[in-house]
């Protein structure tokens, strides 16, 4: 059955998944303010399990022609790109003739930063004249919210390594790279790139099991925020469940994500995680 | 034998020796000078293989009564600290009584990042009256020159991702992090923090194998410079013919560093595995 359902009554919404929950979460609260869904896996990147019974076209990125069919069947204006994607997917753009006649630019979009990219890929749905929309913009709920999570508060010296990596990260905004950093005793332990935040936090825990790193379990955060001046409507930072499942297996105090510019995804699972574990969640503001 | 000889006739030159060759080059090149050459290797950093046969005194990070006990009886005031130590070794100094009674502040040293501890240590060393040189004031003959070394060059998309790199390292130096960066297509693949340079090209040679880069191989560049500001006399950055090979396997197009401002160990090998591999390595300007 296709999210959404018989009954909805809305106008149509077509989201794009990349990986994780957060393309499902969306899609269901969408589906309960009674809009008809249709949702577009893309090939490498959505889990099939998680779309196991649901009515989807899966996609390859770039099969434009795929798209525009299925949308236009169905009368379909808006759309929403969600899911762990972009950093990845960059080099992974399988573009059908559609796509480049329409988007011969592509090549030198695909030279820039992950901004660049999906601003070239907006403007190409735009020129098709779809309205492209944020998660958070159809889900508010999904938008972090100020102060903690769970039980746990960072401390003094959490707060003083989270001010430095909301600055690291502030004074690389321009650079279109990470979104994360991980900051223990004011020292900066790891930085994200093309890898992700998973991988960055499986290289903060492995630096601890072989000594590389003296610092004391239960120290240090992971600190994410969104680029400056970033197209909202894009690869907000996100953090889950597997996000505190990563910050414990690297040992550190908790996760500090900016508050009104992160996404979460399955808000009940992530406070239990971190509760079980011990460590804090907040969100916090990104000072200007 | 001692570096230096019997024959050495200089003020004798006390070495504390990191991981990698450049300690040695450094000792030899001291030796050939004149001076007599006093090797601390340390343990955990030092390789083993490297000193045999040498007459040198291994030491623990810390040990500071053992280290004072063998320059003094030597009539010893300089002191040199090189090689690969400075950012995993930041958690395992083993301060002795000494030490510690020198250096009360040592964990408030050992909180911030690597700059402000090779400070503290500098001041220690300084108030025992020694004088701290940087290797490339012992044998100015490390420090990169100007230009390509081998037969390669940059081409202009790798100035581009030079130019991107270093405006990178330039913007985070306040930070105390890292002093490397992989850039390719103007697009930052990874940034050096505590894990090191070797493991990070590790990781963008990962990237490439599991197909999380679709960048052709043969695309990016290494980057690397000086902290600005920073005390000159410690942890300048420094290749040798492991970047080459780290940088190899990374699949990268070639390696900037900046002229003047980082140190080279075992040039010839360097460049020998630099055209065998096809591969640039070049000293460039950082711009101010």
């Amino acid at each position: 059955m296709a999210a959404g359902g018989a009954e909805a009554t809305g106008e149509p919404l077509a989201i794009i998944c990349g990986g994780g929950s957060l393309p499902l979460v969306v899609a269901d609260r969408a589906a309960a303010s009674g809009r008809r869904v249709l949702l577009f896996p893309l090939r490498g990147f959505g889990d099939p399990e998680n779309f196991a019974g649901r009515d989807c076209t899966w996609v390859h990125l770039g099969q434009l022609a795929v798209f525009l069919r299925a949308t236009r069947a169905a009368g379909c204006r808006d759309v929403v790109w969600i899911g762990s994607l972009v950093r990845p997917s960059l080099w992974q753009i399988r573009p059908d003739v559609r796509m480049l006649l329409k988007l011969p630019r592509l090549t030198a979009a695909l030279r820039g930063g992950d901004d660049h990219l999906l601003s070239s890929m907006a403007r190409l749905f735009e020129q098709q004249g779809f309205r492209v929309l944020g998660a958070h913009e159809v889900a508010p709920e999904i938008l972090v919210p100020e102060g903690p999570f769970g039980g746990r508060r960072p401390s003094d010296k959490d707060d003083a390594d989270i001010a430095m990596g909301l600055a690291y990260l502030r004074a690389t905004s321009a650079f279109d790279a990470g979104q994360a950093v991980v900051v223990a005793g004011k020292h900066i332990l790891a930085v994200e790139a093309a890898e992700g935040t998973d991988h960055m936090l499986g290289r903060v825990g492995e630096m601890r099991a072989n000594g590389r790193l003296r610092a004391p379990a239960g120290t240090g955060v992971l600190v994410k925020a969104p680029k400056q001046g970033q197209d909202r409507r894009f690869d907000l930072p996100s953090i889950g469940p597997q996000t505190v499942e990563g910050a414990v297996r690297a040992g550190l105090a908790g996760i500090a994500v900016v508050a009104g510019g992160s996404v979460i995804a399955e808000p009940e699972r992530l406070v239990a995680a971190a509760d079980r574990a011990g460590i804090f969640v907040t969100g916090v503001t990104a000072e200007p």
